[in-house]
């Protein structure tokens, strides 16, 4: 007999600043019952994302969460009872399964996997993650061989994927990340040409050091200072890749936007373009293919950061915002 | 014999803030000899342009005016004496002229135009005002017919004929101005859909009013508050045309950037994009044509504010930046 019980991790409260434990509040709730069409999963590795933070601030792409609801997220899970054609109990299944142990979902929201591929690989470099990357960089940045891209977040999920897909595309790539210790991560392990440490008091000095040419592309996954200070050093028909505002998604207090806006946009030509990964999802499989080649092929590294617990899930989330993780974060259940 | 006085207008000082006839001075320079491959032209109109402030400020696309340059414009005159094959005595020419009676340029530096023009089209519709709001509008924009489309700095020269091509286009077309009296102008004289001054405490929530199916370009002549109201009222893979920040020229405090970005850009996908007339001179043929075919067949207006007097250019640049002129402002020499 399966368990009964279906730990759930409810949005409790609003942040007023920086999101922590106190704004989650864990409730023992009952597995549901999948209705006609719908396929229950247990979860076994759920996803940390920036935007979760967003979420919980406003109106985004999607709605807002509401106080009570469970937390939103996605993660990979095995089939335990399917109402549902084409799927069955041991299907290796994806899709936003929400910060709770079992979830029944309509099987159009599900995707079902190969069961030979990482779990990891699903929510990280083959999934939104990757993908995220791989159209945001080459579909919107559009760089060129020989071009300078400056990744921000350049440690995290998206940005250690983005950054590695401008040097397979022939780019210097800079990198953005915080402290020493992730600055030298990021050329040793993962061949960044140079990474700049943006905490401190210049980081516009730092950057032009590191981009002697300017800057090409900018995959901005952190707004704030570093956009201020890229666009900057952007060159003549830069481009800026509006992936995330991650400096902003963690305060009570946002900041004014970069003053560089409109200014440098017409004088330099600059193009700023904001994209969501689901925009892309009709040339999935293309993307999938062309990030699993490079994985085979030893071109591109996928770091994750995973953290065993389902109890761990709200301090992971703030420990993202502290800039802790290396690549995806996730939590095991 | 022809004159051997050429009157001038220096750039004297740099404003702290709005500009006034006492950053320029009038010399009595001498005419200027052509050297071989040029050719000397005697001005007849001149252009006022809202870049003019931003050549005081900073580098832009061009390099920054110094005090003691002939100040910076476009203008409209005959030639008078050639030392270029292609040009002969009494040719009508555009180009660079500067604020000055007589100035001596390369040939390569000027364009020769049909007699039958009139200088205003040269200068205006047909010139770099009309080319600007052609490419920017229809290149950088891309409306769509049964689209919204907001234009800032709508009364001025490039929005007046930018808000044109867009409900030749098949738009709603919203323009921001300020005062009752030009609002009106925009809707009963060049029809426009709607107008919004704004000056006032909410220019948001009028701009809301004015447009119930959101914003899905909008032409930015104008940066600041409007640039912000617009982002927040942008649809879905809204576009915004960055094509000037009059806002910011004439003032020596510079407000922030404007709070939605890059926020709005990734929720809604919005593409900002900045762009200069001159990148797209290799099609200035096309725009032309297309330009001029709507002014016969009577689908577009082009207002024109000429005032008379050489000694009246400083004066009138100040006006502008008073938001005095409607359509093209021009100096008759």
């Amino acid at each position: 007999m399966r368990s009964t019980v279906n730990r759930q991790w409810l949005y409790a409260r609003k942040p007023d600043a920086a999101v922590g434990p106190e704004h989650f509040e864990l409730r023992q709730g009952i597995v549901p019952e999948p209705k006609a069409g719908e396929v229950l999963v247990r979860a076994t590795l759920l996803s940390l994302d920036p935007a979760s933070r967003a979420w919980m601030q406003a109106v985004t792409y999607r709605s807002m969460l509401a106080p009570g609801d469970v937390m939103a997220g996605w993660g990979v899970g095995e089939v335990v009872e399917s109402h549902a054609e084409g799927f069955v109990p041991g299907d290796l299944v994806s899709g936003e399964l929400g910060w709770q142990e079992f979830a029944a979902l309509p099987a159009s929201e599900l995707a079902k996997h190969d069961k030979s591929l990482p779990p990891e690989h699903i929510l990280g470099v083959l999934g939104v993650t990757g993908l995220t990357a791989y159209f945001g960089m080459l579909d919107v940045g559009r760089p060129r061989p020989g071009e300078t891209v400056l990744v921000s977040g350049a440690a995290g999920a998206v940005g250690s994927i983005a950054g590695q897909i401008a040097r397979i595309a022939g780019c210097r790539v800079i990198g953005t990340t915080r402290g020493a210790e992730k600055c030298a991560w990021l050329t040793n392990e993962l061949a960044f040409d140079a990474a700049v440490d943006y905490q401190g008091v210049d980081v516009y000095r730092r950057l032009k050091a590191a981009s002697p040419s300017g800057i090409d592309v900018y995959f901005d996954n952190t707004g704030g200072e570093v956009l201020a200070a890229a666009l900057a050093r952007l060159n003549l028909f830069g481009r800026v890749v509006c992936c995330g505002n991650v400096s902003q998604y963690d305060t009570g207090t946002p900041a004014p936007g970069p003053a560089g806006v409109p200014g440098f946009l017409v004088t330099k030509r600059i193009r700023m373009e904001g994209f969501i990964v689901m925009d892309f999802y009709g040339r999935r499989a293309q993307a999938e293919a062309a990030l699993a080649a490079w994985l085979a092929e030893g071109k591109l590294k996928a770091p994750v950061d995973v953290v065993a617990g389902f109890d761990k899930l709200p301090a992971a989330l703030a420990s993202m915002f502290a800039g802790k993780n290396r690549g995806k974060l996730m939590v095991r259940v």
